[in-house]
């Protein structure tokens, strides 16, 4: 339903603009998703988009659409606009956001952009600057609404309708004289409330809170089990500092998912679809190379039986077998406790009984699995040795699957390290040079059996 | 710093559980996530959790704890509670968690539970039931503030004061008298606008709204773009249904994120970490039998070379290099498209783009991988020709990577399936039958020239 309407809208924001109708325009772009405006973008030529972006700035999208856009887009588009231009758009932006578009310049543009800003406007953002953007800090915005906890409802009221129309607040925080925060005071309590109430009776006390170093990830596992709106940020001595919106934490859930599916898959999250091949390679090759090391290793194993395989060449045809069915397991044994981590379920329960738990599944399914190949290797070479050194090494391999799938993000968490990142070089690591070493060793140890024709 | 105060907490609880000091623990319990109310269950004794879980019901935190529960875990306990007890329940639950606490429960029992409501309770979920879970329909909830367009704003706030005082709305949905949604009110242009107004007047008209077989994700999608605290759910005449609020869709976000790394790894969603190693290994089973008949195939394609291999014992140490590297480059590809998709950054771009980049990726990365690898063949064995196999090798199977890694997801949308689900089995199975027949049989065109030492 949606998409149908907004791509007639997509048309008709575009002939406006080819017009010069730059009025219908601003009144149409609030209509469309930042994914949608930036989709715009690959319809208008170069010289035009820096235009587009500023009617964007106009309306408050740039912020959100610049993000959608290819950074390397993104980061040109913003590099074309003046200095002038540029001080001009951030003084209209939250701060949060403002800091976001800084950060697509290059440091000198973004102390020269800063020189154009008011005292005021330039330490707010030079404070936001210092913050990691994986933070609390870095994801929060200074634009709050803080009353003092003295005042009454009415009193509350007539300031939010005074100095407050326009500001985007979900909560107010009740603060003390020297800003240290008491509670939370949603819209609703103050409408309910009778006008005489102070504030401090109305509000939520001993809110939820982050420091401005707690780590992204946990804020949204914060906003996401608590039901808020917004979180506030304080300092050591519980003075507000700011505040994380449920908007900023939607976008870190997503950043989340998506840094632990190509940490795993060995990527690194700049990229996207649509990154300029050269830079795609230059993010990928390391890992790729890592790689090449650990399969030189795998090989170093295989090269340790080469005399094994020349007597029984089969050796080779179902060695791939055993190694590859350890790295299915294990990814799935990886996959279950990377995503148990992010979503907290192992936070407080017992390690040692996942790790267990991945162990045992990697027994039963290698006994099933190994015996399914085991029958189809006799009825293939009529050798029961064979079949036996099979189902033993899927057996095993499997086992080793499940205990490194497990324990190797769980060592990462510990270590305090991404629990995703390079945790499948580990694992397929250990089953494949686990799976040739067992398979090929059994098959050697026992090689007076194995009399199988070419 | 929060983990550490609400671990006293959770000692507190358990304490005053085990003195019977329920008053003291209802008002604790609003203090924890449902996560940490969850993580309690473990050290409560059986017939004790079914007390506990009734305490939850009192201070309506049990549905989102038995949410957090392994699936098994909370189905057994729900069943051990009285019908007549969970009529009770579900009666002050809103129906959206009243119909996600009767999908716990058997069939019959659910008809049984449904018969101890009123006609009215019974029919609004009745109603929700037939829902598919994963849409739109299936996450509202029935329970929003509707206001007539005529309604000045003060007749709104004393409505608002006398009749919803408790109920927990992000917005005020405007209708007219057909119950046709006009537009959305939120709280503060209440407050902000003058009584006399109509609230017409003070809505935003035209609002962002789904049907209620929109799929999940894509609710999602919108509620992310447009920063929205609640979508609202029409029906095809535009009458208000229901409607789904940011919490449900923070879920989503977690599930869909869940659902696309599971799938990739070819995992259930229903399985947790703790999910019992049966029910695990049920689960697992058929996708590794699956993939056991793909490693049979990469095995019979190295069969079809045994005459090679047993000339030249070196390709079989060799071999899974090839094969290796092209199933780590082909699960970087795939996890970029699927990510992609999963972001909507492919929804409107160019997917033949988006092939012939990884194609591209893929070429760049095999030429230097393989030369890399092609120069220290060289130094191991001096076989020249060797070295060219392999680097021509690792080219071919790296572009076959890329290739399959961005077209079998893209096919799969395509289809209508899910892009992620069993991707990873057809992009190996290419790059592991591939790697192993271009790597042997380009050796095996080139037999004459290597000669090399076992």
């Amino acid at each position: 339903m949606q998409s149908k309407k907004l791509k007639q809208t997509q048309r008709i924001i575009l002939r406006f603009f080819l017009m010069g109708s730059y009025e219908h325009i601003r009144r149409l772009i609030p209509k469309l998703r930042p994914a949608e405006l930036a989709e715009l973008m690959a319809y208008i030529r170069r010289p035009d988009q820096i235009r587009f972006l500023q009617l964007l700035f106009e309306v408050r999208m740039a912020a959100p659409t610049l993000r959608e856009l290819p950074t390397e887009l993104a980061k040109d588009l913003i590099n074309d606009v003046s200095d002038e231009t540029i001080s001009e758009i951030i003084r209209r932006l939250s701060p949060d956001d403002a800091v976001d578009i800084l950060a697509y310049l290059p440091e000198d543009r973004q102390e020269h952009v800063l020189n154009g800003l008011s005292g005021q406007e330039r330490w707010t953002l030079e404070r936001l600057r210092l913050y990691d953007q994986d933070t609390a800090g870095g994801r929060m915005t200074t634009e709050y609404v803080a009353f003092r906890q003295g005042m009454t409802a009415a009193e509350a009221l007539a300031e939010l309708r005074e100095k407050h129309q326009k500001s985007n607040f979900h909560y107010i925080y009740v603060v003390d004289e020297t800003n240290h925060l008491m509670g939370i005071l949603p819209l609703r309590n103050l409408v309910f409330g009778s006008g005489a109430i102070e504030i401090k009776d109305l509000m939520v006390p001993d809110p939820v809170k982050v420091h401005p170093d707690t780590p992204q990830e946990e804020v949204a596992r914060l906003v996401s089990d608590f039901d808020m709106l917004a979180v506030p940020v304080v300092d050591e001595e519980n003075r507000i500092l700011g505040v994380v919106t449920f908007d900023d934490i939607m976008d870190v859930m997503e950043e989340e998912a998506t840094e632990d599916m190509y940490h795993m898959a060995g990527l690194d999250t700049a990229e996207r679809v649509f990154t300029p091949v050269s830079r795609s390679v230059r993010l990928r090759v390391p890992w790729l190379i890592i790689n090449l090391g650990t399969a030189v290793l795998a090989a170093l194993t295989v090269s340790l039986f080469r005399e094994s395989i020349s007597k029984v060449v089969t050796l080779a045809v179902l060695m791939p077998i055993v190694a590859g069915m350890g790295g299915n397991a294990g990814s799935q044994s990886l996959t279950v406790v990377v995503r148990g981590l992010a979503l907290g379920e192992l936070e407080f329960a017992s390690r040692w009984k996942a790790i267990m738990k991945e162990v045992a599944v990697g027994f039963c399914t290698g006994s099933l699995n190994g015996l399914i190949i085991g029958i189809l290797a006799y009825l293939l070479y009529g050798n029961l040795w064979l079949s036996l050194i099979l189902f033993f090494a899927m057996v095993a391999n499997l086992v080793l699957a499940g205990l490194f799938g497990a324990l190797v993000p769980l060592m990462l968490r510990w270590a305090g390290k991404d629990p995703a990142l390079g945790s499948s070089i580990f694992v397929t690591t250990a089953t494949d040079v686990g799976g040739f070493f067992i398979f090929l060793g059994l098959a050697t140890l026992l090689m007076n059996y194995l009399h199988i024709p070419l």
